[in-house]
C-alpha cells in the first residue's frame, strides 16, 4: 500500500561555511533527492517563495521507509522538518472517476463575493 | 501564466449546528471544490489525517483568481486558511526531462543511516 | 504492514451542556473506544494528569485507517488532535532480541550526576 | 508504586562536531539507553519521523527516579526534553480485564463517515 | 514516597453566567481546595498578581492521585491547567541539612552588579 | 513587608564549555544559592524533572531586591528566567488559622469521577 | 515602600452586549481608573493605538495591594493582563541628580547612522 | 508634536564576550541613553526585574526621530526590540484637569473583591 | 509632519449574524474606508489573500489621529489589529531623486541563483 | 499580469563580522535593491522602526520572479523573510475611478469615539 505525506523542510546552512563542502554537500542533496524522484517515492517538490525551504510530497511504503528517505538527506543535520500525514479526501474528483469526463471551466461569477 | 500555491484549510463548524443546515452547506462545498477541481485549477486536495482540514494545490492565474475561489467557498467563514506561494524547485527532475528516462528505485541502503 | 502514530486529544465540551445529552455521547465515545482497543489497532491510551487529553498509541494498517478512526470518535466534532507518525528506533532492544536476556537493574550510581 | 511518564527528546548536535566524538557520544547513549531498558524502567522509545527525535514512556518508581535517568543521558546537553505524566486512562480495557476476552475486529464501516 | 508537583491553573468563567450558580460554584471550589489543603496534600496556593489563575504545589502520593484531585476540582471544566513534576534540586539546603545552623544575610553587596 | 514571586530559571550552558570553568561557575552559583536561601529571601527551590531548569520561590523586601539577588546569580549570562508576583490566595487555609486545627484526609470518593 | 509595576490589560467586551449595560460598564471603570489615578497609585495609562487595550504604571505598596486594585476593575472579567515587576534602571538619570542639571539636545549626528 | 512610544529592549551579549570589549560596550550604551533621556526624548527608563531588558517610554518628533534614536544604541546589535505607538487614554485624568484637585486614597475595601 | 504606520487588519465576524445586520456594517465600514482613502490619510489598502484581512498604509499627523481612524472604524469591535510604525528605509531610491533618471529591468541573470 | 506580494525581511547579521566585509555586503545590497526599485518591481521599501528589518511591496509577473529577485538579495543567508499575497481590496477606492474626483478631509468628529 502507498501512503502520502506532506513534508516540509526548512534549511538553515552556517553562513560561514566553506564554499567548496556547501558546494559538494548541495551537489549529493540534489543526486540524493532526483534519485527518490526517480522512484516514484517523491513525486512533488516545490519552492517556497522566499525561503530556503520547500514542499513535497512522499509516496512510500510505511512511516519507516519515509524516515529512511529523511534521514539520509544529505542536509538532514541543517534541516527542520515537519510531517503530515496525508489520507484520501471525501471531495476529491480522483476518487469518483465519474468526474472526470465533463472537465470545464466554473463561472466566475460564482467565485466572485 | 500558471502560479501555484500550497493552500491549507481547518474548518469549525459550530458544534450544535442544525444538522440540515450543515447537510446543506457540506453539499454546497463540495460541489464548489468539486467544479474547481473539474476545471485544472485545483489539483490537489488531501485529507490532513485526524483533522478537519485539508491541504490543497491549487494552479491559477494571479493572486486574484486564487482569493475570489477561496473567498467563494461555501465553509469560507468557517475555515481558517494559510496560504504559501510556490515557484519551480531546482532539483526537480520535471525542470530536467532528461531525468525522467531512467526511473529506477534507489537502493535502500543509501537511505539507510 | 502495521503503521504506529502517537496522538493526543485534547477535549473541550460546551460547560453548559445538557447532562443527559453529556452521559451519552462520553458512553457512546467509551464504547467506540474499548471497540477499537479489543481489535489492537489501538494499543494504548493513557490520560495526561491534570488535562481533559488523552495521549494514544495507534497500530494501523494506513494513514487512511488511522484518519477513519479519528473521524468516527463520537468526541470528534470536541477535540483538538494532534498525529506524530513513529517508527522503530534504532536503540529499541525490541530490534535486537539479543538484548532481552539479560534483564538487569542498572546501577543507580550510573544515572546519577 | 510505578509511575508512567511520556517523554519527547529532540536532539540537536552542533553540524561541525568532530565525527569520532560524535560516535563516541552516540555508541554511550545506546548504551544508557538499553541498559534502562532492560531493566524495564524505559518500556517504549519510538523514532518521531523525519525527526531527530524519540517519544519514550518510563515507568518509574517516582519523579526523582525519571529525573535521574533524563539527567544521566549522555545527549542531555544536546536535547530538549518535555515531560507529561501519565495516569490510567476511564476508559483503557486494561483496567477493566472482562473486555480482553473478546477481540474481534470492529466493522470498518462504524468508522467510516 | 511522597511526589511534588507545580500545578497552574488558569481560571475563565463565562462572563453572564448565573450570579447564584456562580457563587455556588465558587464555595464549592473553596470548600475542595481547603479539605485537600487541610490533608497536607495541596501545600502551596498563590494568587498569580492581576490574574484569575493561581499557582500551587502538590504533594502526593502518585500521578494518579494528583489527577483524581485535579479532575474533581469544582471549576475543573473552566480551567486550563499545566502540571510541572518536581525533584529535589541539588543545590537545595533541606538536602543538606549541615547548612541550616548558620543562617545569615548574604552581604547586599554580593548581589550588586 | 515580604513579597512573593515565583521564578523559573531555565539554564543553557554551552556544551563545549571547558570544564573546570563549568565546575568553578556551577560551585559559585551553588554557593550563592545556598546563602540567600539560608537567609530566609529564597525558601523554595525546585528541580523541574528532565530539566535543566528550577522552579523557586522568592521571599524578598521590594521588586528591587529580587532584581538584585537574580542578576547576582553566577549562571545569570546563561539563563532565561520568568518572574511571577504572587499574593495570598483567598482560599488559603492560611489565611484562615482556624481551617488549620482539624486537620484530615478527604475520602478519596469524593476526588474520584 | 512604593513598588513599580507594568501592566497591558487587553479588552474583549461581547459584541453583542447591551448597549447600556455596556455605557454603566464603562462608566464605572473610568470613575473606578480615575480614583486610583488621583491617589497616586496609578501615575500612566497610556492608550495602545489601534488597540481596545492600555498600558499602565502602578506604584504601589505591595503585590498584595496591586492584585486587589486589578481584581476590583468593573473590566476585569472581560480582560486579559499581564504585569511586569519593574526596578530601577542603573542608567537612569533620576538615579544619578547630578545629571538633571545640564539637559541638552543630542547632536542628531550622533544618532544617524 | 510629541508622540509617545513603549519600547521594550531585551539584551542578548555573547558569554564569552571580551570583558573589557564589553565593559566600554556598556559605557558608550550608558553614555548614549543618559543624553537622550537629558533632552528629555527617553522620558522613562526602568529595568524588567529579573531580565537583562528595559521597558522605557519615548517622547520625539516623529516615527523618524524613534528609529534614528534606537538605531544608534551602542547595543542595538544585541538587542531584540519591540515598539508599541502611544496615544492619550480617554480615562487619563491629566485630559481632565478638573480631576487634578482631590487627590484622595480610595478606600480599600473599594478595591477588594 | 506625516508619519507612516503599516496595519494589518484580521476581521471575525460572528457566522450567525443577521444578514441585514452585517450588510449594513460592511456598507458602513466600505464608505468610512473610502471617506478616509479619499482624504489621502489611508493611501493603500489590500486583501490578503484567502484572507479576510487586509494589509494597509496610513499616513496621518500623530499615533493619535491613527488612533482615532483606527477606533472609529464600524468593523472594530470585530477586528484584530496590528500596528507597525514606519520610518524611511536608507536604500529607498525616493531617497535618492537621482536615481529615479535611469529606470530599467535588472538583468534576470544577476537574480539567477 | 502584474502580482503583489508584501514581504517582510528581518536581518540578523553576526555581531562579530568583519566589518570591511559587511560593508562590502551591504553596499552590494544596496544596489541591488535600488537596481530592483528602478525597475519598477520593488515600488516600495519602509524600514520598521526599531527594528533591522524593512516591509516592503514587490509587483512582480509571477510567484518565481518574486522567488528569484528575494533569492539573489546578497543578505538572503542572513534574512528571515515573509511572503504575503495581496489581492485588490472591495473598498480600494482605486477599484472605483469616480471616488477619485473629491478628495476631501474627512470631519475628525466622525472619527472620534
Amino acid at each position: 500500500m502507498t501512503e502520502l505525506y506532506a513534508v516540509r523542510m526548512d534549511v538553515a546552512l552556517p553562513p560561514d561555511m566553506d564554499p567548496a563542502a556547501r558546494d559538494d554537500l548541495l551537489a549529493r542533496e540534489k543526486a540524493y533527492s532526483q534519485q527518490w524522484q526517480r522512484s516514484g517515492h517523491w513525486p512533488h517538490i516545490w519552492r517556497c517563495v522566499g525561503q530556503y525551504a520547500n514542499l513535497s510530497v512522499f509516496a512510500v511504503d510505511s512511516n519507516e521507509q519515509l524516515h529512511q528517505i529523511l534521514w539520509g538527506l544529505p542536509l538532514f543535520p541543517h534541516m527542520s522538518i515537519t510531517v503530515t500525514p496525508l489520507a484520501a479526501h471525501p471531495s476529491d474528483i480522483a476518487q469518483d472517476p465519474a468526474h472526470k469526463s465533463t472537465a470545464q471551466t466554473p463561472a466566475q461569477d460564482d467565485a466572485a463575493q
